[in-house]
Formats: structure tokens, C-alpha cells, sequence
């Protein structure tokens, strides 16, 4: 229950981030829908497919398209004012991008894979919603660029593969690697820290 | 044979809107075959490989193959002329995704899946080869920004399941739900009706 | 072991080719790492799960994570001299394609498909992580404008078929249609062979 609570917040903020970004492309109110969508649920998707799970979850759990269609309604008649809720988006965001880099992981590991395999696919749920967004927008996606964003979820992972060779209490697991997913984010954001981009070396 | 003719044209159309672009982005030969066939073949792909049919459909079937290659060939020679054709590739397309819709639609129903989902996988076999398309092309996919082209599946897809309610017979629900898909279209581009974009509300 | 080795040859070309785009846009180390990976798997990951193959192949085979985490980490390091290389790449990057045209071919007819399909799917798994690449990078993507690389991919291909009809060693058939692809590839970029853009044309 606790779980699926996360699981809609994360769902909520990552569909009006992909609002947010579909709106400043002047896309209309199908393609606004359409970028929500895709920002929301196509991490899972990719990973699902690549892992094979089909049909992919979100089409089975009608859930995610409800809160989906909320969020983008809510988003598209609130967009003069979403500025005011951006501290809670992006709580949400984080909550969510640990709570999924988690839940990818562990279909990793029921799919019997490598557990470098399984991080990348907890950091591809987390984090390709979002690529996904950019590139149907026609942006190199952000989190290439400038964001802390994937490094929080392999860090994550790591932490979740270390401790499980020293503890046995799997939820506790689950919920100490997402807090280290959503504290890396935050203390990165509070002082600005990002990743270097290599170009400049390059020149020098 | 009657459906299989539609197919047939749209998939004509599907290739040679795929030419056409590819031309414009000043691609090689082999580059405007790729593109007309994503634009073909896209739509279903992505609905195949997310419901878990494989291999995808057009790779089991050859007549996409050579309809494919003899339209992007047609094309590319009488690429000059082309638009003499304009209102004929334009019944095609719109024929075509009012096919690809339904059809879309009674794979989810096959594969057990909820009518807003099925609705979805309609929409997203009729459209996302013009997306895949602009996506290579390196444009913002065209329907998310001007065209009631989505908005006709997702209401013919409507209708659909509305007439299940009503009819036992499922070719008359098959044939009506692709009428109102080109109906709704015609009517849209007759009367230069498109979704407004939210953009300019955002900044009143 | 003798492929396995021009496998590794071909990922590693791959992987740097993608570091070397992705520097290029000024990403950042984490992006640079996928933009990596992306190029090396991407194309063999749409081939399998177009044809059903999951997990898909390098998620069960740790090999290429490692390789591919260990060509990324020695191209960035390199970067300022990776230009002295670029003929080791290119020789890398042309073998590897060659190889993968072939082991495509061979996955298809394996999933019992037509051989303009398996051609398709060997050329696919030899391009698209390109395709992928330049798409992630928001380009349109190199090799459906300059490049004799899919062309070259495609007569290999077809001599496959060929001269599956009149030899029975298919170790030498496998051989030969390599061959076949680092041949014309090393004479289309030795003489400047292209295809030539059809947009002109059109204007005339």
C-alpha cells in the first residue's frame, strides 16, 4: 500500500514533467497527453520489453493510465501555476526515480540477470521515461547533460546489491536503496552538484 | 480481400509520406527506403513487440515488403510529380489509419487487454510510423502539434466499443468504427479543424 | 574464439565511436556511457526484440558490459589522441559490421524468416546502434545520408543467400559474406563512393 502510494506520486510527477516540456513545444492537447504517457511509462516499458514481459505492465494495470489522464488534465488547466508546486514535483520525481530504479532491479533479478544487468535496468526504468520525453521533443535528453540523476540510481543499485550480502531483511533493502536513490538527489540539487562535462578537457 | 486491399493503399500511402520527407531531408537512396519503410511498418511494430507477438507481424508476412519497396521506387522516380497524387495518397492515409486503428484494436481485445488500452494500441498502430518517422527525420513528430489525426482514431476507437454494446455483428462494428475514423478526418481537414495548441494560453 | 574476437573488435570501435558523438555534445560522463552502449548493443537489441529473443542477448552476456565499460572509460581518457587511431577504428568499426550483417542473417533464418527479412535484420543489427546514437544525439542519423555502410551490409547479405544455394560449408559461406561487406565498405571510402542524395534531382 505504502509502495503503491510512491508508485503514484512518481507516476504524477513524471507526467507533468512531460506536460511541462510538451507544453513549451506548443504541442497540442493529443500530443500533450501522448508526452505524459511516454514520460511516465516508458522506462518500464523498455525495460519490460528488453527483458521480455509482455503485454508490458502498464497495460495491465489500469491504474497508471487514471492517475496519467488526472495529471495531465490537472497539469494542462493548472499550468500558469504549477511553478508553485515544483517543490512537490520534485519530491515526488525523487521518491519515484528511487522507488523504480528498486522495482527494476528486482525484475532484473527475477529474470535470473547479472546484477551490473540489473542496475542498468533499475537506471533505464528511473531514468528513460524521460530520455524518451526529450527525444519526442527533439532535445538531447537532459539527464545526458546535466543532471545527478543516473549516477543517483547506480549508486542506488550498488548500495541495494552490497547489502544484500550482509542482511536478509529484503524490505528493508528495498526501502534503505531507495532512500539512498532520493538523499544523493537531494543533497546534489541543494549543492548544485553535477557532472562535469568532458568537452572543455577535450580542447584544452 | 476487400481489407486486404485497404491494407494494401494505406501501407502505399504510409511509404510514400516516408519518401517524401526522407527527400526533403536531402537522404540517399538507401535512407528514403528506411524511412518509408518505418513509416509503414512502425506503428504495428511498436503495438507488436509491446504485446509480445513476434516475430512483429510484417516480418512474417512479405506483402509489406515488396508493396513497400515497389511505392518508395514509384516515388523516388516520379518524385517531381508526386504531387499531382496529393488528394489520392491523402485517401490512402486516411483509409489506412482507420484500418490500422481497428485492427489495432482487436489485437488488444485478443491479447485480453482493457478497452482504454486497446483504444491506445489502435492509436498508436495508426500514428506512431509518422512518429518514428519525424523522430528520424530529426522533426517533432507532426501529429503532436497540428493535425486531428490521433483525435479521428481515438474517437473511432470510441465508437467501437460503444457499438459492442448494441451490435452482435462484428464486421458491420468493424467496418462502421473505420468509417468514422475517415469521416471524422475528412471533415477535420475539409473545415481546417485542428486541436489548438496550449501554448499561447500558457503565457496570457 | 576467432569471432569472438572480431566481436569484441567491433563492440569496442562501436562503443568509441559513440564516446566520441557523445563528447562532441558536451555530455557528461554518464551520458557519454550510454551514448557508448546504446552504439555497441543498440542494434542487436532491436533485432531480438523484433524477433523475440529475451532477455535480450548482451543482458546474458556480461562480456560486452565489461568491454564496452572499458573502451568508454579508455576513449575518454584518449580523447585529445584517439585521432591517431582512427584507422584502427575504422578497420574495427568495418569488420564488426561486417560480422554483425552476418550473425543478423543467421538469427533470422534461425527464426525461420524470409531471406529479405534475415537481410533486413542483419543490416539492422549492423546499423541502427548508429541510428540510435545519432537519434540520442538529436542528428539525423549519418548513415542515411553519407555513408556506403548499410549498402555494403546489403550485398553481403545477399551474398549470403546466393552462395547458400550452390556451397554447403556454411563456416565458409559466413566467412565470405564478411568479406563481402569489409570489401566494398573499404573500396567505397578508398575511392569516395556514396550514393548520391536524390534532393536535387527533385529540384531541378
Amino acid at each position: 500500500m505504502f509502495f503503491q502510494v510512491i508508485d503514484v506520486l512518481g507516476t504524477i510527477a513524471f507526467a507533468i514533467s512531460g506536460v511541462l516540456v510538451a507544453l513549451n513545444k506548443k504541442m497540442d492537447p493529443f500530443g500533450v497527453l501522448i508526452i505524459a504517457f511516454v514520460t511516465a511509462v516508458g522506462g518500464g516499458t523498455l525495460r519490460d520489453v528488453m527483458i521480455g514481459v509482455n503485454p508490458v505492465s502498464w497495460m495491465t494495470n489500469m491504474t497508471y493510465v487514471y492517475v496519467i489522464f488526472g495529471a495531465t488534465i490537472f497539469a494542462i488547466l493548472l499550468r500558469s501555476k504549477i511553478n508553485y508546486l515544483r517543490t512537490s514535483l520534485f519530491l515526488f520525481d525523487t521518491i519515484g526515480i528511487g522507488l523504480y530504479t528498486v522495482v527494476g532491479i528486482e525484475k532484473g533479478i527475477g529474470a535470473g540477470l547479472h546484477p551490473i544487468i540489473c542496475i542498468s535496468l533499475g537506471t533505464m526504468t528511473a531514468c528513460f521515461g524521460g530520455v524518451l520525453r526529450d527525444i519526442l521533443c527533439n532535445e538531447i535528453p537532459v539527464i545526458f547533460r546535466k543532471e545527478v540523476y543516473a549516477t543517483a540510481c547506480i549508486i542506488g543499485g550498488l548500495t541495494y546489491f552490497l547489502l544484500r550480502k550482509f542482511m536478509a531483511d529484503s524490505n528493508l533493502i528495498f526501502v534503505i536503496a531507495i532512500i539512498v536513490v532520493i538523499v544523493i538527489r537531494l543533497i546534489a540539487v541543494k549543492f548544485k552538484i553535477s557532472l562535469p562535462s568532458l568537452y572543455k578537457k577535450e580542447v584544452e
